[in-house]
């Protein structure tokens, strides 16, 4: 790569924009070119974000819409308003990773139900991707909307897929997820005060959660089977980390080699001998897996471990963009983990 | 009640010997008569615990073995301290509530694998009672030894136990339960060191705990079925509070109702309209259960909060010392939550 | 006491009127006779604050107004609400204790510059005691109306009030002091969000912060003497506790002795040989401290602990109610601090 | 540059060890030669730090001796150990930066006293440089052997620097500091142990602290003049930052425009409008300070902002090895703050 390619952050002021913008002053090829904010729009950066201040990006300012040409977009928006405008970005023959929910399901009625609105945008549906490149790599490569997936899909579907890939038939798979405070974005609720969240840990939407939907919907495309899947999140008195562990029933494999296996040639995932820390990959790319069969009870457990705003969100991101754009998959990703 | 009674307290000085302390000096009948610790024997309890200091209790010494009379030892000991110690105590007409898992199996056979000794005191194992009031309060009544349960067999039997008494057969048992770091006990261990655990959080003993045989004969004596439990604990960045979700199929039957019809005459458990937070039953004896039942994939899921100190240790050590002393069951026990 | 007292809290689901709650449950004398809430009228304690649910008083509705006679109100309220609730409180007859900023400093010209509104009820303001007791004791005794004082200046006027009971002349005061959040009350702010406050701390109001002319007022009150302090306040990513240093100069006398002859028949103060800890008074309140004079600098430190709900605020409160009750002063307060 | 430097880590497994494999993995020009540790010799580092295993670095043996050659020591020692260390490594030719507390003050009869060792190594104590660079940059271009700075000395001497560099004099220093508790280093210690750190804080070391005669000795240095001053630790439950608060007298001044003349050219300091927050400066080796004059007692007050991993110890560690090697300053040290 000679050139630098220049993105576009729309919603850089949430979690998931700051956490593209701090790896992306890193990144060799990708250089930020405008911030698209609606809510601070005219003001500097640093003022906005103060401890972004020390860089040159400091100075710039926020913008409604970007000003200048730019390569590529990464969306930090809210669903709908993704939804608006993607169809736009691609009609300008940008290349678009969105990091909201409004593309990743294909089935567009489930929308209605999950997401709070029709969804009618059935061209732009079709064309998009589902970034998770350790499955869909070669697709990406040839994308231009890349649909970002969710935290816990990510996480959930690592831990699923090389059963798919190697053609098991998987039944009785129930997830119970844990997730640190930021999954839930920037936004302030009661329950998030810090006094009523620290020391406090609890499951919430385990009737109905989005993700459900989207991880069947992706199981299907992989399989070709229909699996319903049970999904219990939890919240835990950390700002990130996500751990998935994943119950299922499948035929008798050997499931450490199937594993070793199917990632032994990819960068960001590791299989564990132990169960992992989310404190191991916290700031990184990083997926760290456990799998095991619990002989007593004839079950998979399979245990996945990553940073939600990481290779859950903004890290995985910036992996999509970097196989859509032919750069080396893992340039400005090679963040060792934040520790202590 | 006119007399006060005298109760000692062995492993004065661990988290939930320090836990019961703080309940038994507000109790109204039991008295704390004399404070057992090997490791801090000869000093007094205002060194140890400084925070103990305003009161009386800090001028008293440590003891290494109890010098006065007593009616009732608590016994918050290693398991191997409390298998040699509870014989010699019964010999002396003592009643006991143990909390470590000395005599909670009541197949012998069992100890050597999980806690790592020979278990050759049939009479005493035979005689314990299991320590879980709203099941076995009959045979606490006339109980001389007192098994208090694990936090985790606390939390998920409570979870299972409507399903048992109405006679439903269960099965596909999942639990996946999250504890606060307390649960661990006060030794220090490098990964629990402040730097390493805030932010952090991961399973543990995924293959092999010792509360899964522990929850297995349990449910056994009460149904009289053999049902095999599939058991993962996580570890959570908050002093105390535990979350144990329950998986499982039974047959069709409304599921709060059948709740509220187990639970409608406990003082301390609650069946809640949503799932509960650990920080509304933090410093309580009390359990709250959100149970309901997934149409999608045919399972019931029991979300049951307790604080692992609180209800899964000590205070439900004071709840059994109560009705083995034929005193109020709800005595020294109407802590309000500790919030925020 | 035979008879029991009826108290109403205003204000009763934020934090001091949560800790209020907590503590009057388990009074022997004084009894919650009505909860006001203007923003939760009409609803069920029991759906606002769910952890009480397990109590007879989840099933109370919060009120707008009280609708029953009552002895004694304690207002957790705005500032400028409680300033126009007092006098009519008064005029009917109630002793109230007020946990509000409105009538601790009895200089009313003060009020529109730390306030931000006009104080005119200066027969109220010269009329309300300020509520320490360890230093205005008998005052409170012939109170109607306690003005509760601040958290900070609660903990920084115990560490300096040694001096000036014996006579001694002070100056330059510095407090430099920290608080868990929830100082700040349960009105969620963006820098208070659960991902962005954990592992964050940092001073604020460094200019200027109502509870400095708060302190200045009282020290001129006991002292006669005009004294001008340096108070820059810190907050910790805890949800309480509370540690206020104090540089001072003075003359030279042994601070250990003149700590505890002026403290030493006081229930709720502690003259420590070590600084403290939070977690050593949290759930309490008890006020610990440790004065100490630096040779090498030539100036008194003193570091006094307290949990700024409990001797800071709510406890504090209840103090002050028994003493002008006529109650035993620690009727309700000798809970046991909160630990792990 | 053309060619990569070798450096290696002694004491590689400590806090101060791992931020420092964290920052060199990104480093340009520098490479991590070997990785010594004494209790972890011949241990892969990716069974001592499994979260860095994704790297080659993870197949790599610790060593308890340098195999190979190379350019550069960072020793992340005890104080004895790095005492005894330094001369060898001097005579061999290498280059070292001292991150213990060996070599920072002049003064060799302080140690026995506050290090509890005799300092009889008094030329390598005369040529060691102390590596603050904003203050002793061109002595550091020269130095072979570099004092890291003490955590709390960095903060504080870059708030006060500014009034030195001017020929102010200054008096009646008060320094107020607080720090996560990753500053006390990995070793477990009981009051660090999650359950008892979480949700608590306190003073420590207030009579006597090692930074104390850092401090006053480098001012020294600078100034010529003998400057007593009064220092106090708070540790906070907080992985890491730190806040160390000033309180001076010195002339009247604009100290705004002092310190923005001082600090205008610094990479790394940052001048601030606002009180800045720990969470601004986390995983960087930025400094921001906010200082301001206090007219109402007529004293100075700088509040200076670290990470005490970073800017307080590894990541000033690499500035000083740029500096010592000729490279770019900030090379490697671009990190943008961690940020939830």
């Amino acid at each position: 790569m000679e050139q630098t390619l220049k993105a576009v952050i729309y919603g850089a002021t949430g979690y998931t924009g700051i956490e593209l913008i701090r790896a992306l002053l890193n990144h060799p090829y990708i250089e930020i070119s405008e911030l698209v904010s609606s809510s601070s729009a005219g003001k500097k950066v640093g003022e906005v974000l103060p401890f972004l201040s020390p860089y040159y990006l400091s100075e710039k300012y926020l913008v409604s819409e970007p000003q200048e040409d730019f390569d590529l977009a990464f969306l930090c928006l809210p669903h709908e308003v993704s939804y608006e405008l993607v169809p736009q970005l691609l009609k300008k023959g940008k290349k678009v990773v969105d990091l909201s929910g409004a593309y990743r399901i294909k089935d567009s009625s489930l929308y209605a139900e999950f997401y709070g609105f029709e969804h009618k945008n059935e061209r732009e549906l079709k064309e998009a991707v589902y970034g998770l490149p350790e499955v869909f790599r070669e697709d990406i490569k040839r994308a231009t909307l890349v649909a970002n997936p969710g935290c816990y899909p990510t996480a959930t579907l690592l831990a699923i897929y090389p059963f798919l890939k190697a053609g098991l038939e998987i039944s009785d798979v129930i997830i119970h997820a844990l997730s640190g405070v930021s999954g839930a974005g920037r936004k302030t609720k009661q329950h998030f005060h810090f006094p009523e969240m620290t020391e406090n840990f609890f499951a919430y939407s385990v009737e109905k959660h989005r993700h459900t939907p989207e991880i069947e919907d992706v199981i299907k495309r992989i399989s070709g089977r229909e699996v319903k899947i049970r999904f219990t999140p939890t919240v835990i008195p950390a700002s990130r980390g996500m751990v998935s562990t994943v119950y299922l029933r499948s035929e008798k494999t050997n499931v450490r080699d199937l594993f070793l296996e199917t990632y032994g040639g990819e960068i960001f995932v590791r299989v564990c001998d132990t169960p992992p820390h989310t404190k191991w990959v916290i700031g990184t790319n990083n997926c760290f897996i456990y799998p095991f069969y619990d002989e007593r009870t004839e079950r998979y457990v399979i245990i996945s471990v990553i940073d939600n705003l990481g290779k859950g969100a903004s890290l995985q991101a910036i992996q999509n963009a970097n196989i859509m754009l032919g750069i080396e998959e893992d340039a400005g990703l090679l963040q060792t983990p934040f520790f202590p």
